[in-house]
């Protein structure tokens, strides 16, 4: 039946109207370019026709094994787990309720669900659209109050599984309340590594650059850095700091402007917060703001208690970045348009890697190179879930085709794929088939003796 | 190379001295029957043997998806954790160790050891066989000391996942101090469903009766209970009650001894605390003992804190049974020869329903039935991890070939299989390569708008 | 990009007046009812909609296995065999060449189609409808003359791969002209074993018998009985026999009618042929005729070139049918509304297994039974590729969501699932990458011994 | 159980008095080095290790699908063709039989088994010894008699698969004669291309060279050149030719000598054949002889049915290589230690893609090479089964661990491998289960209309 749902829908939403009535929908109550809403709805509707027709059918396929004896088999099935609980954000107001919902529901599961009260109104418009194409209404119940309230139902609900994409601080509570039994997307404090220039013969770094640049300013500023892929760390060789990378990257973000929301408000942290948090970073010896770190200058409406600031980027130097005393700080996610910036050479490598291995969320990451030796480095030391190689490499931009979520934890949740439902919406269940003839006196049979 | 060890280590308990020599060395910690441990040792044999050559690196295998441009594909891994641990019971003191440690160590965790100090002669002698075999001695930390030492330890180290095998209460704790990061296999309440009988035209009940009772036998009382597949509560459609089913039962269980340790100690509840829960429930309207209640009549060495007592079975009417208060008494696991018995007729089988719902723990079951329109009803009503289904379906005697673990829980831990060690021993991790050419001025690129 | 092209397509066909006009095109060249028709487009279009999104990419996934050393991995792919050709047959003109065509596209083989010259209208009707989706012109060659030309272009051309439905002759002739590089989805003489009644409490043979009746006449005369997966041969056990299943059949022949097209012309044996075979049958000794057996006898204009007559069943007692010398005459098929029928007991149940040894292809089959162990010992001995059981069983009606093809020769083509495509238009190719360091004299390599 | 024959085999294997006598016993039949004879036992004794204990029923495993109702599912199991054949070549003794056998056998297959009459022996002693390890004697028909006599019992026998290895023209002709019932590795005219030098900043082309060469000269003259995977073809890019690979190839070459065979007796062309072939290569305009073609200098006793000659080299023009009146000369390979060079440039890479796509026959292919762009060219234009890439590339030594065997052809029958085993030994078996309740006017159902 979902089959179904999913294609009819999935055909509603490559009608012209309907995808821009959706990505206005989103620009409405997200702060982001047009092109980035419409991406998000392109995303979702990709989403529904890969699960069209049989394929719900065939996600959830068993397989079996023969036994010992005529008549025994054991089958390995993907089970759902029953009533089930789902805390999206604000941040992807249709994509992240629609790939998470469709999941829990493809596997056979019972949803509450509860999104940020700020951007209830998109959810809504797509769950009338769903029951337009068949979805029954009792299949999930929608909640849209506060959060506390909803802490407190699932407390008493209990359910059997909670999947929640949201902050630390929260997944905390609800992994304790909750006994253990949450599946969670929580914070991305996301890195990229631009690795040494290999040598290559067909392009120069110089040409490379314009490029690798544009890719950094995608990752760290485009929905104002309010993506949990969003890069909030760039660790540079010296090659790329050499050919003028810096430089770029403050041209780049220059282009940003809060008309085409480009750069917008920031909705997790207030303007003082942000600029707070900065001016303790700019107490690290060597530390230098490269760029922004400004209020937003443009004229604009947007409340205090969400933040409007500049595309900004601070300096920091690698050896103080891997001090304990400054590691946590350099280490705390704003949830904006904010990155630090750092350079290493082929001998502070090492203090890359313990970086990287000192950070406790594991999200997307990028490493720059094409240099294969490299590339297996970084990923020997490291444990992100979403990773991305190669020198066009970047930590946004996840489409619905492979897996995204966090790795090295056991908590952790993907979205999206065919693995990512089975991991997150079933549990493993053996059932063991033992049809052969019962033994009877008859056919000879005697009692064994006890053991 | 771990396929090297598994084929050298395999090869050595092929042996039949070396077989007997750890069957003795498993008898001499846990009380069960010569049988009973030489089945521990085979198991764990073929386990190795599932493991050896290439079969550790083909159960690490990724798959590849290709992208959206030349040089685009995404490969999802299967990563280790890294530094992790496990808890290990007392009952099965060679099988679960090997299983678990293996399975770790296959797919490339550092793994820090505990098990029960009543049994670790049994993993330090496999230890050193491995450690013969090839196995590095770096690979594994062995903690020989107590429980709430182990605790502090794990809560200071905070791996990255722990495996714990045992009581729902250190469970509970595990998942509190180390924050969910906590795969398990708690308690088990098992239940065996007898359903009607389904007037086949091969064998008549009457026929069907001894095996059928013997199965029982064997899943309530072998290894005197302590196994977590052990039969906890049997379920008798009418017809089997009729035919004497209860008779079978008490002349079965009159077998058992201590001499050839058919019956044995009890390691978690003295003989006291069995016979107060029994007369608990004794209480409850309509119940009877049906056998076994005493204190073991042979003359016997086992210490005053462990329990000793005959296989028992005791009468709980089904509308008493679902009943709130006395429901959470009469699913208190005993791990020992114990076991509880109703009946059920086809009009209250929606009694046993609600029984099988109420339960909070999910681990083995049979459905001993061949119709599979009965066998439906009840699966698709219930969520262990590991059912039996069909005339000869048992609740123990799980072998290697099939995943074992509990269902119906995010936090469950399946053991054994490839499915299992994937699913327990890593984490999914999506490596996203993006090799093609960088667009550069020379071949045409030009910088887009900002997003 | 083909994923896009089916969810447009599918979203077409899902239109109502597009599924109406391709169902009435059907009904136009190949006489079956509308309800037949109408099922033929629907399998379309589910098809199609399970190829939607990125399911085209998901099925060509690889997967790898970690080498030796470091840098070293081998991936095995699914290949496309590059130029292919397909030979269509008439009795399904829009769902085979979908469903086979798309098959080829998705693998990225290049296609040169042909199918039967009196159906190229649906085929091309679609095509145009997928060229409007967005299939690239260039894709594929449509060849649409006669048999012996194509035959003798394909002997040039040598496609590396063709798949043929069709004809025992022309499949023989292929293998032949082509190497071998052939596969084939050729006749079926297909069968059901009616199993004995179980003694089930829940209905009676009584009650089963009009439905187990009702699903004996569809499988035999649906579609005037030109589906490769019609019933040609029925064995019943003598329980079925006795309630009275061969009236009822007779009965339900009866209901056929040439104004709704529920019997309609055969378009690969004359009327004359059909008669002649009849009466060759009936000289079989113990041998009669069921019912049926004469021309069609309302008025209708259908050339002479095809075959009308009335739905027939013709009795063969089992004995004579497995005799050598009448073996190969009951077991040619006539591709239109003809079945033979038999009778066996427990006891002559052997010489239905014997009956089904001899046959030489291997499409369909149906085991009718509830039991288990009657099940397994059909399906032990047996081979064919599509095999239904239980009391539901039937042999035609294949849906898009299991594989469909024969079974026992490597030379067997299935259509429609992601197995049979992934089969039958690629091929296995195994990529070892070796991106280790090159040993060199300055890491210490040294030349070793010649071998 | 052939789980358990596999355990014992592999053990037996690992003792080295046994490993010894097998290698020895290779050596007697098949001219190789002690080296290669001993790799040959290893590669057995793993493939062993790797369908111990359950592997053979894991391998078999099925998946299964739900359907439309309760009670209907869809399960695809991999069946074995029964009746079926192996004929394996002398020039892996132990290996190749050893495979194809257990492959066949792991299946349920009942075969019959022939191989060159001059290596018999090897088989003999390794079916001894599997006999010895608890296989059924009854499971295998060994012929020992000639090829003629061969084929005509395998023609009568008509078994519904043959598995062939071999030479193309036996191949061919029992493609006809078994109606193509017949997977092949037929010829394989292997080749390799060393691409451009990257420009790589860690190794020079010169530090590289030597291990290059090494790989060159091992792939085409190890085992004689006597390996279906051996190296019949060079295409050097000019960066390695004016590094001056050719004089170090011939020194690499000149290394070998009859005493330790590293070259050896060829059994399939006779001295003069191969002298014949080279002179024809010679007339080509610009070919010359690099090295070797003599016959071998050192004391000797090869019959004279068997060649002798030195590890010969003969480049020809790459733009004379591909005209149509010289490439199908230039392409017959010839069976022993003879290979041809060419060069390009960057300029004439295309007619390398030309050449490539001539050839009839795709085993194995290497691509020597660390450029990713340049990679996908070639393995883009190319369908080898086998394709090695990387810098470390080569065309021979593949291990039991991945798929070998042709690719391009839907006879190619692949070794070793799950995937090889399933796909040779097995064809899809579709068993679709419908056992939900039969409809009944007790139930309300009704008699539907015909179709």
């Amino acid at each position: 039946m979902y089959g179904a749902i999913c294609a009819k829908a999935a055909a509603e939403m490559r009608k012209p109207n309907v995808e821009h009535y959706f990505s206005r929908c989103i620009q409405r109550v997200a702060p982001k370019s047009l092109a980035q809403a419409t991406a998000e709805v392109v995303v979702t509707r990709k989403f529904l026709e890969n699960f069209s027709g049989d394929q719900v059918r065939f996600m959830a396929r068993s397989f079996s094994v023969t036994g010992d004896h005529d008549g025994q088999m054991s089958t390995g099935w993907r089970w759902p787990y029953g009533p089930s609980a789902i805390v999206a954000p604000f941040n992807f107001p249709l994509e992240i309720p629609v790939l998470q919902l469709m999941g829990a529901l493809f596997m056979g599961n019972k949803v509450l669900f509860k999104n940020d009260s700020k951007v209830t109104v998109v959810v809504e418009q797509v769950l009338r659209m769903l029951h337009h194409c068949g979805m029954p209404k009792e299949d999930l119940d929608y909640f849209c109050g506060s959060g506390p309230t909803f802490g407190a139902l699932l407390k008493r609900a209990q359910p059997r599984l909670t999947q929640f994409t949201g902050s630390n601080a929260i997944a905390d509570r609800l992994v304790d309340e909750l006994k253990g039994k949450v599946l969670l997307e929580d914070a991305g404090f996301d890195w990229k590594i631009l690795g040494p220039f290999s040598g290559s013969r067909k392009s120069s770094i110089e040409e490379q650059l314009p490029y690798i640049s544009f890719v950094c300013d995608q990752d760290a500023y485009a929905s104002s850095g309010q993506k949990c892929s969003a890069q909030s760390m760039l660790f540079a060789h010296e090659d790329w700091i050499k050919e003028g990378l810096l430089a770029h990257l403050e041209e780049l973000a220059s282009r940003r402007n809060l008309k085409d929301l480009t750069v917008g408000p920031v909705l997790t942290a207030t303007t003082r917060q942000v600029m707070g948090h900065m001016e303790q970073l700019l107490t690290i010896p060597g530390s230098r703001l490269l760029f922004g770190g400004k209020p937003l200058q443009e004229s604009h409406s947007i409340p205090e208690q969400y933040g409007a600031f500049e595309p900004t980027a601070v300096w920091i130097p690698l050896d103080k970045l891997i001090m304990p005393k400054y590691f946590k700080l350099c280490s705390t996610e704003i949830f904006g348009p904010f990155q630090l910036v750092t350079e290493f050479t082929d001998v502070t490598l090492p203090d890359v890697l313990t970086a990287c291995e000192l950070m406790e969320n594991h999200l997307t990451a990028a490493i720059v190179s094409d240099d294969p030796e490299f590339q297996r480095l970084i990923l020997g030391s490291t444990v992100n879930g979403t990773t991305y190689k190669g020198l066009r490499a970047r930590t946004t931009g996840a489409p619905q085709w492979h897996w995204f979520g966090p790795g090295g934890d056991p908590r952790g949740a993907g979205i999206g794929t065919i693995e990512a439902i089975r991991h997150v919406w079933s549990c493993h269940r053996e059932i063991i088939d033992d049809s052969g003839p019962v033994p009877t006196s008859v056919t000879g049979w005697k009692l064994p003796p006890a053991e």
